[in-house]
């Protein structure tokens, strides 16, 4: 068997050659600012409002690449310009990120969703290291502590929920927490970024994580018991194994090896629940007793979930040279590349129903943007090419 | 060609015979009252929520078939026992009806959906006829003269939107009030019901009909323009098509031919443009413009746009004779008895994808109760037989 080395220059010629040229070519609105992400599937603009997520992970996207890929003057310029416009139109008088503006960015939707904070910290604190500017650090510094403080009750006055009678908490924050400690940890004195950690890895290995399922739930009681309703069943399989490459990195910078290992075996146990074993590709969601879940969207095959699955593999390959994770990879490898790319009018599509056709023929939209595929790609590369 | 009087039995037997002794079997919480709502294929249950929408829906439709059909006491016990959960648990300190309750009766999410309110004040207006009850009645009266009160401002504190942005208005009320304007005229002043029904009948026919498109858009302007923004392109071909009974009814008690053929052609353009010409079945979402919609479940086929449509049809074509809505009546009667009900267990599924096989394999969940098949089965079979 080769090893997934050979895989590597597949991943850099995608990302090179056509995902960040796609985005570069028709994302850019150089009327209004920012980036229009609702591109169809030639690339062409459908709808022209702005989401904060999108907005900030292609800020993120571009800087990142800048600052560990290569100094490119045209990629500092293009996450400037969305910076640019983030900074004049995203934020609520309070200093929290709304959700979605309009194209010239008058505020749409109330700052509700805390990953829209999430993810200005992201992309902020990645400009910051491109460019030195102190008001971008700050703006990353100031939204993070704002997120900590909010942590606990992240919906706020948004929430429909009466929180008393069925507490529960999501996965997402810690989740995402994980990885935004180390994004700006250039920012953060060292012993909250070791705090964080600490609770990050807690809340995500032994709070979420179900060791009679074998699986991590999306939604637990406070006191991390499981709740037997909709919320409390759903399994979210994407998310979970997203998470633990997540927790490979930390494992790896804290020399943990058994932690590491974990995140391995929780990643090998999600894909076995959750592969389609009929048509293949991973269940979008599922309910952990086998009900029916909510989401009718749940037997779709999603572009982030089989992205983010191919990075945890290819980390749990390399750091522990598992033969499992290098099956799993080849099996995800070969369905990912199979069905999501599009070979005639670039980039990849984001949605496919359960039989792995094409659902959406959109290129970005209100959910997908300048993100998962083109971080998926290098951090596969990169991951691949030091095997 | 038979005249639809034909199938006329079919949709008698299977309300009959088959979907109410489901209900009655399966669902009663004979333990902490109301109704279980989630049933799986053979009818067992798999979560225990109670609803507002749907336990009041199904207090509903018992009682409205002791009132219209037969005198049942085993009808009127059921719709009491769902009614007596409603009273004692369903209602916030002021007068607004929960979204949903604990199996026992707390409330665990707030009243954020103003239709729980309109599906209450249907339950305790159809109760009220069958019981004689002042407080079932005035029950009623008072929960429309709240919806009133909110109907321009729905949501409320509830709502997400920075509403000076981009103000849109929703079909969804205004159709539904159509109906309840009727349902409850024996409480209302006559006055205010044919009022009502005015302003709906404009809203409906006049303010969300896009005559451009031929067709009814979910959501518009507030004075009635199109908004080139997802919500604002987004197609709902179930519920136009509901609301074109609901104005057929209105129509034939004001004897206006005009407004009932204008009916008829907006339930026949809808199906048209929403009828899926390679697998068969009405799409649940479209968007006006041919863009991707937000919604990924766009492309399923879901048991109430079918039964809503084969009313309109029936309806239709009772009142006009039009030969088209005899002809899309046998299309969407062949369509729909062959893929929704379930010959081995009973009842009906909700949920199928786009190629017709079942999605979900429940009988009743978070939005599927005991209201549509058995309304859409008594009304067939009332328009039916009269032919």
């Amino acid at each position: 068997m080769p090893t997934l080395a050979t895989y590597a220059p597949q991943y850099r010629d995608a990302l090179l050659n056509d995902v960040l040229p796609f985005w570069q070519k028709y994302s850019p609105d150089r009327a209004a600012g920012g980036y229009f992400t609702c591109l169809d599937r030639r690339g062409q603009v459908y709808d022209t409002d702005k989401f904060i997520w999108l907005q900030a992970r292609q800020v993120w996207t571009f800087a990142m690449l800048y600052n560990r890929l290569e100094a490119r003057p045209d990629w500092l310029e293009l996450a400037r310009h969305g910076a640019d416009f983030l900074q004049r139109y995203g934020q609520a008088a309070d200093g929290s990120w709304y959700f979605s503006l309009t194209r010239a960015g008058k505020p749409l939707v109330q700052p509700y969703n805390i990953f829209s904070d999430c993810f200005a910290t992201m992309a902020f604190g990645q400009l910051s290291l491109a460019t030195g500017s102190e008001a971008q650090a700050e703006l990353a510094q100031s939204t993070f502590h704002q997120i900590l403080a909010r942590r606990h009750n992240p919906k706020g006055t948004w929430s429909k929920a009466v929180a008393s009678t069925r507490p529960l908490k999501n996965f997402a924050l810690p989740m995402i927490l994980c990885n935004l400690a180390l994004e700006i940890e250039h920012l953060l004195d060292p012993a909250l970024v070791e705090s964080t950690i600490d609770e990050c890895i807690h809340e995500v290995m032994e709070v979420f994580y179900d060791p009679a399922l074998g699986l991590i739930r999306e939604n637990v009681t406070p006191d991390g018991q499981p709740s037997d309703s909709f919320e409390g069943r759903l399994l979210n399989p994407g998310h979970a194994i997203e998470a633990m490459w997540f927790i490979m990195d930390l494992a790896e910078r804290r020399h943990n090896r058994p932690l590491l290992h974990r995140a391995v075996d929780i990643t090998l146990q999600t894909l076995d629940y959750a592969w389609d074993a009929e048509y293949g590709g991973l269940y979008y969601f599922l309910d952990a007793h086998g009900h029916p879940p909510q989401q009718l969207e749940w037997d779709q095959k999603l572009w982030w979930v089989h992205l983010e699955t191919l990075i945890s593999l290819a980390k749990g390959y390399q750091l522990t040279g598992r033969p499992e994770c290098q099956a799993w990879f080849e099996k995800v490898h070969s369905y990912t590349w199979s069905h999501f790319p599009d070979p005639e009018q670039g980039e990849w599509y984001g949605y496919l129903n359960r039989r792995g056709e094409v659902l959406l023929p959109l290129k970005g939209g209100k959910w997908k943007g300048c993100y998962h595929v083109p971080r998926g790609l290098y951090q596969c590369w990169q991951v691949l090419e030091g095997q």
